[in-house]
């Protein structure tokens, strides 16, 4: 195993850029890994370690004591671990020749010299603020640090007492911006979502986000889904008004800006270091830039993603931690394993949904060109006879020709989380459909089905793929196609069927099958599905030439257009 | 892709052999794949397919409508399928030569031939009632069907009601076993469980079966490990106390038996098919017997075991219905993909908490002379600052000369069900502990953690297969042992150290280090081995020659002996 060996100690210096994402966790493994190193953290703000997936939630109250995201102090770095953590400390430039850094200490103004065997940048990003007038105004904030979440929650409490906060807009439907809006409601605002793209959650598909819109819209938040923040009305220093591209105005008492990071890479740009086409500093597997004495990690760094052979971006704590804990054993002993390419996992949870994904979307695939079909199905999250069974809708996307498992996307009430981390496991083994069939996973009623939803949706793919039952998009033109509905006609009455479908139910279509023409192109619909795959293999087994079951069903076909 | 073609339809006529543990999936996958064939299904018990895993959750009224476990109907499965499902017809043999069997109808006695082309034997297995008097008692059970449940949920309602059943004891703390210790403990008896292995779960170890018991003994059940029944003081056809090997007498008012199931192989013997060494049928990928025109499935069938290259019986619900899916496509089409092979996936609810395991034990490790280590870690479910974080204790299990991953155990009271599914899909792939390392896991504040359980267990395997932070077992004899504890004193009064420990906290560790002796073999020990590994990598950093962690620490450590 190439890792460090258990007695080093080389007496060398390992500088530290930035606490968060990944620095902190470079520093311990540093420690860890090399006794004898002198070990020196700067961050600029003031705050060394922090929780910063967890800031929307004290703002909401759901995590009520501040001090639970304070996850280490300088003062234990310094106890436990013999390291320097120095708050408030900005690093200005770097010397490669010199191996040393420019760093000012921010509350005396003093500027000095630190030298370094080892770098480690871990700057993180910065919140992207749009260059509009107004950005500045007292009550428009963006969150990405504790002092931010203090000044949003300081405003909050004042707002809520004097009730000169009643509403909000959060500009950006991404992660943050949606534990913002979810925390924001809880709170009792009244809140405005601005998203550019003409959906929440960007990443997700769709009709996967689709159904987090309606979760948002029964919550009462008002979505302004493909437009964007135009200009601010203020007065008095105060955002009284969000204009949008479109000409509407929102009017506000709070706007929240979370329209994604920048990296702060300006201390790798400034000495040449290779940064990426997505903006972030290149590394290899140990996360070293292309100075192999100063690493990267964070943020501020690219990954390698596992579906795209590309590198890019990931500003998710999980990466972080983990490649900081590579560059923090590869600096101190100069050995380590190596950093594991990213997946695209991520999971947020939006009131009672949770959204999770993982690999590649459909609309990723399509754009990297990559050759892609998809099944959507509809589980419960444990045995549907156990009290408490949850839908989970789950889009399972894989390559059509290799048969490998391309990417995988969740929503649900309960169990999204666990679905999305086995596909994340089978993805890193470059798993196929066949694979998820033969997964073996815990059942007993409170916590699975003897047939997961992971197991129905790759049984979905893989009658797609022998052809057994094929499956078509749920947004499919079906204009020209011979339509059979085969829903109960209850259902259909809830729940319009195509124009000029056939409407025969499931149980009655062997004995109607004489009122469909064998030879014309066929689609199956149901309302998830699961009845059109009856349907399908019936028709196939009486000799129908080119049938296919609508993946998803009705109750998917619906989530398109408006 | 090895599997059925579009169009398929050959008038073969298939047989099943019971409904329950895989014939029925058997029978709707060979309808879907051959519209054309004849497909009957006979049952000797009333219930063609019922839901088996929900039996006591309906005992103890959790799932409270008896409906809810009816799964299919012989109505829904020849209105749907146009399969014939007979209920209370008993296969009595099976003619190889002529390709038949003999029926009898149990309602009016009647017996015919049935002829087959492909015949699927899902027979099941019975519960192992031991040869003891008075076991015919009205009040003692045994729950393996609709019919068992019926009978304990009668008795149970009229003891209940003129109260004349205020104590039960369950004999065998198996799966089945702890769900009814579990409910019957809800409706308010006084629980007694009799197990004869030394703990509850045999296929946990022991340590972690430990966790199970203290929860079991929480809430007032009485436990009776490594003590078997004997036999039964019956009155009026009633049993009345359960006498145990040790003598013990247990005064009681009902008794269930779930001391395990024997295969029902008694059709598949009569005519020579394979038979196992665990007693199930012989069956190669595609569940076929010896004899190719008979398959076999569920708790009647072997399956391959994954980590150990043999077959054995797994009587669990997940592989049951795979082998159906697999067998009913095979028997339909001469074409199925394959049955992958099993993990050991287990789960089951105890109280407030769940143990879930998948993979070798570290028991079973040493039966079958696989070479294993383990460690075992202690993390919350979710990040330790969001509100409700529960801790999961995960024991990993993998071979220190290849570094596979053999296995893992979870005990907790959220996510083990996640976990243990995480490092089943890793055990499909034969990962290696780098490679749970590199796992790319969903991360936010609700649903997990940056450094997730499984990473942090996977990285302690992974710092003692370097010899960086080697460790050692929680039971290890220590009398020769340099011991450190580094805990606090406060933590060291409420629970003592190891005698002739040093006890210096960890933070101090380096400035008493000259207390220690380092060419002696040296042992670290804390609460949850966390410090244990800073102290480790202190001392090792300092150049004591041999130093270990104590995996689990104390809070795993007490656990053993008594």
């Amino acid at each position: 195993m190439n890792q460090a060996s258990p007695n080093f100690a080389d007496k060398r210096t390992i500088v530290i850029v930035g606490g968060v994402a990944g620095g902190a966790s470079a520093a311990a493994r540093a420690r860890r890994c090399n006794e004898a190193a002198e070990i020196i953290m700067f961050e600029k703000d003031s705050f060394v370690s922090f929780a910063n997936c967890g800031l929307p939630y004290h703002i909401g109250d759901e995590i009520a004591e501040r001090d639970k995201l304070l996850v280490a102090t300088p003062e234990l770095f310094q106890k436990r671990f013999r390291i320097q953590a120095k708050t408030r400390h900005e690093v200005l430039s770097i010397d490669q020749a010199n191996k040393s850094v420019r760093v000012k200490n921010l509350e005396t103004g003093e500027e000095f010299d630190q030298s370094y065997d080892k770098l480690i940048l871990s700057p993180g990003a910065a919140p992207i603020v749009p260059p509009i007038e107004g950005v500045k105004s007292e009550n428009v904030f963006t969150l990405r640090n504790i002092e931010d979440m203090d000044q949003i929650k300081q405003k909050l409490m004042h707002g809520l007492q004097n009730k000169t906060v009643k509403r909000a807009v959060i500009v950006g439907a991404g992660f943050i911006g949606l534990e913002m809006v979810e925390q924001l409601h809880h709170l009792g605002l009244d809140v405005s979502l601005v998203e550019l793209a003409p959906q929440v959650l960007p990443p997700l598909d769709v009709e996967m986000a689709k159904l987090i819109e309606n979760e948002l819209l029964r919550h009462g938040i008002k979505l302004n889904l493909g437009d964007g923040i135009a200009g601010l009305d203020v007065e008095d220093n105060r955002a009284v008004g969000v204009k949008l591209n479109s000409g509407k105005v929102i009017e506000t008492d709070l706007v929240i800006l979370g329209i994604g990071v920048r990296p702060n890479n300006g201390l790798a740009k400034d000495i040449g270091l290779d940064i990426g086409q997505t903006g972030g500093i290149k590394v290899n597997s140990y996360m070293q830039t292309s100075n192999p004495d100063i690493y990267a990690v964070g943020d501020v760094s690219e990954y390698e993603h596992a579906l795209l052979g590309e590198t890019m971006r990931v500003p998710l704590a999980g990466p972080a931690n983990r490649a900081g804990r590579i560059a923090g054993e590869h600096a101190a002993t100069d050995h380590s394993p190596a950093m594991g390419a990213v997946k695209g996992t991520a999971i947020v949870r939006v009131f009672e949904l949770t959204a999770g994904m993982t690999g590649l979307s459909e609309k990723m695939a399509d754009r990297y060109n990559r050759n892609a079909k998809f099944v959507i199905i509809q589980a419960g999250h444990h045995a549907g006879y156990f009290p408490g069974a949850k839908s989970i809708t789950l889009k399972l996307i894989y390559d059509p020709d290799t048969s490998l498992v391309l990417g995988a996307q969740a929503i649900g009430a309960a169990g999204v989380d666990k679905r999305i981390d086995v596909i994340a496991t089978a993805l890193k083994f470059k798993a196929t459909i066949q694979d998820l069939t033969e997964l073996d996973l815990a059942y007993a009623p409170p916590f699975g089905s003897a047939k997961d939803a992971i197991h129905i949706a790759a049984y979905a793919a893989q009658n797609d793929l022998s052809g057994l039952a094929p499956m078509i998009a749920p947004d499919t033109d079906l204009t020209d196609k011979q339509v059979v509905d085969v829903r109960t006609f209850k259902e259909q009455e809830a729940l319009a069927a195509v124009p000029g479908a056939h409407l025969i139910e499931v149980d009655q279509l062997r004995d109607h099958i004489d009122k469909l023409d064998p030879m014309k192109p066929t689609v199956v619909i149901c309302h998830s599905a699961k009845r059109g795959h009856v349907g399908t293999r019936i028709l196939l087994g009486h000799g129908f030439q080119e049938v296919s079951n609508l993946t998803g069903g009705m109750s998917i076909r619906k989530l398109y257009g408006d």
